[in-house]
């Protein structure tokens, strides 16, 4: 959340609630104080305990004094009456919260079902949540300069840092010497959002109202936005480079239209990582460990790359997803059947995903925003760029789902407004399958061909779940109607989606 | 070609040639005697020699006799002034060629640079060509009875078949005891069309004008096409089904419509596979052979399959692609550096395709015609159906290729009119790769992972080679732009395919 709210006024605008009945949280007075809690976790080895007082403290104040309220005030939205009074939660009508990115309000590189939610809301209730992309300090002034939100999320000097953890490791970094968490898990999620009464068994929709891009708060570059793309180690070119020097990681930046009028991206310049040392005094040879600030007079910034290339848009968030019940700290790269990074660009605006719930309150989180990405992310990332998402979230209670569409989901489900898009990975649940050591056998075992196998079981279940499908009438529809991409190949739990247009059905 | 000729007439309906430059040949007199010879190879187990008489016989026969002219006459083309007259070759112009499916024009199962073409053509010259689908005996009464050019190839009685060998295999069936070529390579292929003056190294543009579903010839499905989709033994499910009984294939027959009004096919019935015994006595447990006669008397039907579902048309060469060098005698299956088997749905209509010659004359086949396929092409067919397209080819000499996108292809590229596509392999050119037993090994390496490196690379090639962009600027845009998509996993080399929109580089 920026300063001013003027970031936030063009983030959430173009939604417009929910028939009037749109009521904004002044300070978490609707928030029930004993699940509300501290995002921010214990910096300690054991991982994640000891909720500070702090969470309490940002709901009580940085959302009420002139956070959430001049945000909307400046968003100029007409459903809003009277974001200045008190909060009026009106029994059975739908209310919308707003979460901003900040230092109290992020989880860094993991999932975890520890972690109290910031906000708990009702089925029916929207959310807009901003997410910041990790990658914002590849260029500090054009991603970070003056956004107070992001500031305070990368804030780091020789002291502290604004968050410490980064990522599922060990808070005394010892396994690597990185940093806190080791940078075992990298997207900054804001989060998480607890669902009254959802239990394990339930299924989570989220509906995605809208999303648009965070502009940037440096007036140097007003009116703009920006996002980076790091072909880094982990990418799927890394080892297969033609030209030297090898290996390399480059970093490209992209800019991206704040107010929507150019639906494409266009590259800026670009600049070859060189050993950066943070501010802690460790070196990163290469990109090891997230929201690392680039000194930019060690790098040689190149102009004029990908010139006039215009990159069409897809606004999405790769991170999205609850918490898996398997592990109290689970690394945000590897998705799974809760969802999580599943870098599908398709979930954007208008899409609408279903998971299944693992843990009481579902623990909804959003990460690893991306102005767009094509079908593999193959050099490791997408348009890493900060985005604010407007959610609704509908909550489908276990006992109720018998016979529905939705029985029987233990995958994420992703509905298009043209298509359905199941996801397949190579290992569906590889918490579970993996055995103790899933964390890091994840990543010894990437494989498109398993990722194919596994969409391909899924939709055969769909097909066979809710379209009421033989087993022989599935396997030929998806023969000659569904199509098989390459969803991601570079974060550790590799992925296939299968796609089916909705069309096809338009007549049973 | 059917007897009366009007199945052809809408097949080629809607094309009307080159500003009146279209001729059609009569019965070969603009032929290279020397070059044209028949297709017919000869039924020893040496594989291809010994091209006979009969394919000149045909050329002078068929096409003249009531063929080729009746055909076009009935087409209504107002571009062919007198169909009837005799041949106007005009120096300079473009010549229209037509190549019905028929037992003298079609090869059944492999590519072999020592076919003999059916026609030497021009640079620029148009070619239109009949494609039956192998599986058109899966039934017989919709999808070969009355129509002659596909009873003449089908033709089995206890004595002969139409075509004899049908696939690379030795034409004493000793390996599997399935027929001559034991159906190491399946698909009927019409052709090879040579292009007069191409050699090694030149590459080989072929546009698709236009692709027709061939109408039913028996008066009983009157106004109606079928296609057959076999949910074969070397699909990607096969082993991994859920109900009994297992394993099992099942063929579903579809209906389309040959009049184009309707943009999608319905399922009409489905049959479980049962054992067939062949003319000459062999039992097919199993899909082992092409083109092997369903006796329906042995399978019980099933109406109401996929009912009302509606699966949209996706028109398309599964099989299209010049012979290659390293082998004499080539299994259709396998896709490589010159096309073949793709098997991609963007090889239809206003599609263009890029192919590196291998062998002198190019010998363009075409084959595996599909009313729709879904990416992954998962059960092992698509909906197989017989089509009929027209081609333009035009010929690039290696000599003028340097410094024009076309420098250094070597591999098959399209165009569709939004997007450039190449095609990854799990073996770019496994001829080469996997030695002397290349042809077997190649089904037991089938990879997914292995084709997604492939089609990285290619598209790395062709965004460096085409649209002169850095290493660094084709990964960023590769991970950023472009879709990778997982286009079969049951031809034995995998293919993922990677797509980019043309209009990125509309500003450059």
């Amino acid at each position: 959340m920026s300063a001013t709210g003027t970031a936030d006024a063009s983030a959430v605008g173009g939604f417009s609630g929910d028939n009037g009945a749109v009521h904004v949280i002044q300070g978490g007075a609707d928030m029930d104080e004993q699940t509300a809690g501290g995002s921010e976790v214990a910096a300690d080895a054991e991982g994640i305990d000891g909720f500070s007082e702090a969470r309490r403290g940002f709901l009580k104040g940085a959302l009420t004094v002139g956070g959430m309220a001049a945000s909307w005030s400046a968003a100029g939205l007409s459903s809003v009456s009277n974001a200045h009074a008190q909060p009026t939660i009106v029994p059975g009508t739908k209310n919308h919260y707003y979460l901003p990115a900040t230092d109290k309000t992020v989880h860094w590189g993991y999932f975890s079902k520890l972690l109290k939610p910031l906000v708990e809301v009702n089925s029916g209730d929207f959310v807009t949540i901003e997410v910041l992309t990790h990658h914002a300090n590849d260029d500090a002034s054009r991603m970070v300069t003056g956004d107070r939100g992001a500031e305070s999320v990368f804030f780091w000097d020789k002291q502290r840092k604004g968050v410490d953890r980064r990522g599922a490791g060990p808070m005394t970094p010892t396994l690597f010497g990185r940093g806190a968490g080791e940078g075992l898990g990298v997207h900054i999620c804001t989060g998480p959002v607890a669902v009254r009464g959802a239990m394990p068994g339930d299924i989570l929709e989220v509906r995605i109202i809208d999303v648009t891009p965070r502009p940037c708060s440096n007036p140097a570059y007003k009116g703009k936005s920006f996002g980076s793309n790091a072909a880094a180690w982990w990418g799927f070119h890394y080892k297969d480079l033609l030209t030297e020097p090898k290996p390399r990681e480059v970093i490209t930046i992209y800019e991206v239209d704040p107010a929507g009028e150019k639906n494409w991206a266009q590259a800026v310049y670009s600049f070859r990582w060189t050993p950066q040392t943070d501010p802690f005094g460790v070196v990163h040879k290469i990109i090891d460990y997230p929201g690392v600030p680039v000194d930019h007079s060690t790098v040689q910034e190149k102009a004029g790359v990908l010139k006039n290339l215009r990159i069409p848009i897809r606004p999405h968030f790769g991170v999205l997803g609850l918490a898996p019940a398997e592990a109290d700290i689970v690394d945000s790269i590897p998705p799974n059947y809760v969802g999580g990074n599943i870098d599908d660009w398709r979930i954007g605006k208008g899409a609408t995903m279903y998971y299944p719930v693992a843990v009481p309150g579902a623990l909804l989180s959003a990460g690893d925003s991306h102005a767009s990405q094509g079908d593999s992310e193959l050099c490791g990332t997408a348009i890493e760029c900060s985005l604010t998402g407007t959610f609704q979230l509908i909550l489908h209670k276990k006992d109720a789902l018998a016979g529905t569409a939705l029985a029987q989901l233990n995958y994420p489900l992703l509905a298009t407004q043209d298509e359905w898009v199941v996801h397949g990975f190579s290992y569906p649940n590889y918490l579970q399958e993996l055995g103790a050591d899933a964390q890091s056998k994840i990543y010894e075992k990437s494989s498109v061909d398993l990722a194919m196998r596994d969409a391909f079981r899924k939709m055969r279940h769909f097909l066979m779940n809710t379209q009421g499908l033989s087993e022989d009438e599935a396997i030929s529809l998806m023969s000659v109607a569904v199509d098989f991409g390459v969803t991601q190949v570079v974060d550790g739990n590799w992925g296939v989606h299968a796609v089916i247009k909705k069309s096809i059905f338009a007549g049973t």
